[in-house]
């Protein structure tokens, strides 16, 4: 049985995640890469690339799955970042 | 002695919720709630607080630290967004 933990960890990323794609839509949809710095976008990809490793540690679920969709989120609004800027 | 993926994860908050910043910054400088809905910010904001729950199950100090300023921002960006919407 899975822990009520881990449901609520995987309720989490789903919220985060759902909440994070509506601005990278955005982000594609009007072309322009948003209020972020390309260096702040950097600093999240890696932040979140340590939490994925810290994820991973930790054997959470739901911590792999959420860091990885928002790293692969974070990478494309780094590319938008340098095709709109 | 503090764990070595502690550490990651530490660096890892200290990532993420610094490149966070600025963005709070930005959107209380320009006076505009930026890019996304009072929804995806009050679903963010619930996103963040099970982080938080999940974060305090796992014993993890970095996931505490990262979530509970991350929340009390993203709670500023509600205020932000429905004061300057």
């Amino acid at each position: 049985m899975i822990d009520k933990f881990e449901i609520i960890g995987l309720i989490a990323a789903v919220l985060t995640t759902s909440a994070y794609v509506p601005q990278v839509y955005k982000t594609w949809k009007i072309k322009s890469a948003g209020n972020l710095s390309l260096t702040m976008y950097i600093t999240m990809f890696i932040g979140i690339i340590l939490w994925l490793v810290y994820g991973i540690h930790l054997n959470s679920f739901a911590m792999i799955i959420a860091n990885s969709i928002t790293a692969m989120l974070t990478f494309l609004l780094i590319v938008f970042k340098l095709k709109y800027k």
